[in-house]
């Protein structure tokens, strides 16, 4: 069973990590309580800010000894209640944003080695100081870090050329449960000695150990990149978009993003300074960014010729190519604003669902009119990474109706209506977010239970005592 | 404790298998019971060949309720013994090769499903009968099986762009120790619902399952293919002109494969219609491959004229782009005929190292010069995936002594030197090959202990009876 922390503990790790390192002012912790959606509040007796590896092992072995859990944090920025303590107040708070460091850069070997406390727009800009590129981009990356980065598996906007964050991380330091250290940074390409850590701990959401730092993968600078808004009239056409983009453009279509009006709808009304990218009313909206390699041709050019193209064929309606820098961040714009456009409006159902990318046109027309038909007056916006399989499928509740009441009341069998669709497609219920809290119930109703049992013999044998981040990711029996 | 197989068991698995599924006769099991290199020798009492996952997972919780331990083959090709039983007979061999439907090819979403018992070769023709490619190859191709490159995140010629079997497989279905079925084909591109089984299982060597079908990335058939064999003085000469490609070609270059005279030299006297594809001497020697996609320029023009550029520029001394598929072919058998070559020569220490890819040249000179110094008249052949840091480093014992007198005094200190110098370079003494029970004492050895624990307490979790390929992988406390 695991205990509240002793004075005893919280003195020793007073000493251990100074004025700095540790804190139990409520004003100080208050922020790191809460998910910044506010759904998840907790409580904890400190927050303990390491500066370095071996003060993170001093902190777990000093934990796991007296079987006090700790919950690791980066930014913050979990949308599943991933980073939030318990309300029993027995887990300490382990913030990883004093080690931000970031290492080293080799644009040699294409590596960056980065702590778990840098924050994303900070390792793109050490990246590009390098003349190299880390791949991975989200709307968060102002205060997401590696740590939770990794811990989270996290996807963003160019999965679809570079993989999600399992496939740009080449190595990674981690402290494990019982603070014994996990020395994997070394950028091997290739290493077959038995089952691989670092895979295990990628997405693990902090429950196998303490990411502490990691090697990753950085590619090129492209010599140019473009970004064009489409208006079309359907998932089916952006998706025949897409596959055509491709065939002409390979491996230059980085982002290709679905929005639908509604969406693009609250994006506007809600967001000072954005506007609508293109004249006319269109049911879908993509975006599409892609690049050229440093001495081809223009990636605009290629994008506007395929484009032109595509409009010839009727699989787009009307497009627009960035024609600068400026116009290309306010189309991104709109798109990152997504999430918070829909956080103003007020609650709603979220899911992060993916399906085989050919199966996504179909499931978001098929969920959406079963559970607009099934909840009169819902309202779905369906959007995000059609290229991977992946939207972020959100049910709003009536209009006009108090939104509190109706999603307590109604919230569990929207969920249960959509991912029933998704298994149903062979699809899974977290598609880049994670478990946290938020999915435990959904995990176990949904699945198979060789899987689960698998999940909780791995939880049980590297962390026995269960000390790390309690309460997430595993479903309890 | 595991148990010999009781006689009402084996007459419970052939009533099961049938007799197809089923046998006992000496001369059917022989060929399995040793490794190809003939290093290892184990006996068994009966060979298992179940014809679909149904019964895998019918023979697995018999074998489970009996503490019967399994040892899973594929095509017997492991270069660590890792598929041959124990001496003790007390293990049935559990062959997969009946199992070797593709299920699925889908051009549209790039997806082949395989089972395990798939031969390498046979999926690449049934990938390009769809107008796709399988990226991943290697010398042994016309016997490896899915399930073993899947099990042992086999490597080979095409690493450098595609990556190992690790980043090519989307999706599995194995049957777990207790023979309960994971059911992970769903090729989806982005599923964060908690530890990555898939993953896991991926170089686990059938210590923690039996791999019985995999989803597989296809890529598209490449417009045109060319192959190019380099003259050149030295290793950093070689990683200096891959660097200069990968600059002018981008991921064109799929295969850059470093190859000494001496290795050139065993080829051309031991394997029949061989000849040396440059005409003068160089020390060392480069196998390049380009390819270009359907509708680009030839990729022949663009390496010859790159490889033009290095040759003005010194990087390289000759140079000869393959006029048509048949030198194509020639030349890469050069390159694949190493190994067995070798083997023509009699018995050599073998390692199978990585190291980081820029530290790879000072790696192969300096270990080179060491084993040189120390072991006097010992000559090391050093070949391989040099643009994946991947080298296959192995001694060949002095000429004119009695191999297997000097290999039974000197072999294991050969490698602890060769290995040692791995670690200082923060290297993998086991890049692609595995650990099988070839490499267990310095797996042992040279592992450190955070890692070692962790690999015994997910085996011990999910194989509690110790029956999944019991004495390959894990060393023993």
């Amino acid at each position: 069973m695991l205990r509240a922390p002793s004075p005893a503990l919280l003195e020793s790790l007073r000493s251990l990590l100074g004025p700095r390192g540790f804190t139990r002012d409520a004003e100080v912790l208050a922020p790191w309580l809460s998910d910044w959606r506010s759904r998840y509040h907790g409580r904890s007796a400190a927050l303990l800010s390491p500066a370095s590896t071996a003060e993170v092992q001093a902190i777990v072995a000093r934990c796991s000894a007296e079987r006090v859990a700790l919950v690791p944090q980066g930014g913050n920025t979990s949308m599943v209640g991933g980073a939030t303590p318990d309300p029993d107040g027995g887990a300490l708070l382990l913030s990883l944003r004093r080690m931000n460091s970031v290492r080293s850069v080799s644009p040699e070997d294409n590596v960056a080695v980065a702590e778990a406390g840098v924050i994303l727009s900070d390792l793109h800009d050490a990246a590009a100081a390098a003349g190299r590129r880390f791949p991975l981009s989200l709307g968060a990356k102002g205060s997401a870090t590696v740590g939770g980065l990794v811990s989270t598996n996290a996807g963003g906007t160019q999965v679809l050329r570079f993989g999600p964050m399992r496939s740009l991380v080449l190595g990674l330091e981690a402290v494990l449960p019982d603070g014994s250290l996990f020395e994997g940074l070394s950028a091997l390409r290739k290493d077959n000695r038995g089952y691989d850590l670092k895979q295990l701990l990628i997405g693990a959401e902090g429950t196998l150990g303490i990411v502490t730092a990691a090697s990753l993968k950085l590619v090129a600078a492209p010599g140019s990149r473009s970004v064009a808004w489409v208006g079309l009239g359907s998932p089916a056409a952006a998706l025949a978009l897409l596959r055509r983009l491709e065939a002409r453009l390979g491996e230059a279509v980085e982002s290709f993003e679905l929005v639908p009006e509604d969406a693009l709808a609250l994006v506007l009304a809600g967001i000072p300074g954005t506007r609508a990218p293109l004249a006319g009313a269109h049911r879908w909206h993509v975006l599409v960014e892609s690049v050229a390699p440093e001495g081809a041709r223009d990636s605009a050019e290629a994008l506007q010729e395929a484009l032109a193209a595509a409009l010839e064929e009727g699989l787009a309606e009307d497009a627009l190519v960035a024609a600068n820098e400026a116009q290309a961040s306010a189309l991104w714009r709109l798109r990152e604003s997504i999430a918070e456009a829909e956080r103003l409006q007020g609650p709603s159902v979220k899911h992060d669902v993916s399906v085989p990318v050919s199966a996504m046109p179909a499931f978001i027309e098929e969920a959406r009119a079963a559970v607009e038909e099934r909840f009169e007056g819902a309202r779905v916006v369906a959007f995000g990474h059609l290229g991977d399989g992946n939207v972020h499928f959100n049910v709003q509740p009536p209009a006009g109706m108090a939104a509190e009441t109706w999603l307590a009341g109604q919230a569990e069998a929207v969920t249960r209506l959509v991912h029933d669709r998704v298994g149903e497609a062979g699809g899974s219920i977290s598609a880049e977010h994670g478990i946290g809290q938020m999915k435990l119930g959904e995990l176990a109703r949904t699945a198979d239970p060789a899987r689960l049992a698998a999940l909780r013999a791995i939880k049980n044998a590297l962390d026995p005592a269960g000390i790390m981040n309690p309460g997430k990711l595993i479903p309890s029996l």
